[in-house]
């Protein structure tokens, strides 16, 4: 999705995206990070403090009553204020409408240089890394930043998910943060670096890999798109528009998880003491 | 390197290709995977424990000599014989000729239906992943099945590693484990997943990966070659033959591990209280 300015018209745009994508299959579906509001962590503002909101809340209700009515999965990313702390949370809700469960991001880019300034807006997540069981998979979901860290995948899959989900918000910068790089060679190096390490989870960890993002210009990034399913041979079985909005619906046959797990099975291989 | 029947045989023709590779500028030269005999772990063969000797020892001596004569760090696996035990062990040969270190394998494969029978012939490795400071950079050693795994990749960077090694033999069964496994499907998902894998070591940890491989047939195994080397933004910059020996000469920037650690600070970033 390309964010509208406001959280009402988010959701509304939100909704109508899932409708269509229930009526073509779609039993899972993830939103962007943050799916509610343009990305704001570009910028030090503390009127975005009040975007924040409880889990279970509003959103969650709302979002309650469109997974029921489309009997579909639905997971994504909320601004939350718990306990006077303020955190990214992802929720899944089940198809029946359930809030199944939440996790917070624990990676935190404090990165104002490249306008992900999110350490001013997030204490970083308390609830380690989470898996839920719910009617068509167990999934894991993480956000964003976490992608870039095997150790959440790691986890995640090691607890049973199998599929990991990634609602994010990543781009390109408008202007270099240094006069020293060179984007146009860079930013085709991230953009792939980032799918490389979507398909190096996948593979590492045996299991399906999903990423949503922003697409399109909000403030100082150019948000890339490519929403991206892979296998857990790390193939790359969908992949959305770099710069067009794209409801991307992919079929994923979990049985490939057991096929295999019987050649590479890197979960039970791996090595626990170091 | 394919290799020959025996070790004096493929000793000598490892002098000869670190020679020619010294004098085209290699400064780090790496072989596959128990360079020194074809891939014997296919079967389970009590004769091959007598290939196992001291580190250091007769090899280690000789390629001390190689190191010296060439000015080049070589790095390579030798079957070890320690305490009465046996190890997959990768030394690493500064260019003075010294041997500085050793890693012994962590991963083992414990594969028999797909002729990886490691579990054997070596026990895990004991030493923990490790690091050493050559003439020419601080690399980390690692063997083969240990590059399905991010931890050791994580840790070997996290102690300082600009460039991981990794000495290896893997290929394509000649005929699948299973009858359902449909292998011309299979053979490129493994291989593209392969390199998906040390490119996303290269990525998360900012460092380079290089990796070597015995290259054709030997006893049940197609071993792919495809000696690769991928910089810290996970692009490949240089890539040797799938089915041809080759000797790879690639040019390592390390001032690049600094201009990604500016933007993409992951080793600092990553929390690690789970």
């Amino acid at each position: 999705m390309k964010s509208l300015e406001t959280p009402e018209e988010n959701l509304a745009k939100a909704e109508k995206n899932i409708e269509d994508a229930a009526k073509k299959g779609a039993q899972i579906i993830c939103l962007s990070e943050l799916f509610l509001t343009p990305y704001f962590c570009q910028t030090k503002d503390d009127r975005f403090f009040a975007l924040a909101e409880k889990i279970p809340g509003p959103t969650t209700q709302a979002l309650g009553e469109i997974a029921k009515k489309n009997n579909a999965v639905i997971i994504c990313s909320i601004y939350e204020k718990a306990n006077k702390k303020f955190y990214n949370t992802a929720v899944v809700i089940d198809a029946d409408g359930t809030l199944v469960g939440k996790y917070r991001k624990m990676h935190i880019p404090d990165d104002a240089e490249n306008d992900y300034d999110e350490a001013y807006y997030f204490s970083p997540g308390d609830l380690g890394f989470q898996v839920f069981q719910t009617k068509y998979a167990k999934v894991g979901p993480m956000i964003c930043f976490d992608q870039w860290f095997p150790e959440g995948a790691r986890i995640t899959a090691s607890k049973g998910a199998e599929i990991l989900f990634y609602p994010t918000a990543v781009g390109w910068p408008l202007t270099p943060a240094r006069p020293e790089l060179n984007l146009s060679e860079l930013n085709p190096a991230e953009h792939e670096a980032w799918q490389i390490m979507h398909r190096s989870h996948a593979i590492a960890n045996n299991v399906f890999v999903a990423a949503v993002n922003h697409v399109g210009i909000e403030g100082s990034t150019n948000f890339w798109g490519t929403a991206i399913v892979s296998d857990p041979y790390g193939r790359i079985i969908g992949k959305a528009s770099t710069d067009k909005e794209e409801n991307l619906i992919v079929e994923c046959n979990l049985d490939l998880i057991d096929q295999m797990r019987k050649d590479w099975p890197f979960l039970s291989a791996r090595v626990i003491k170091y």
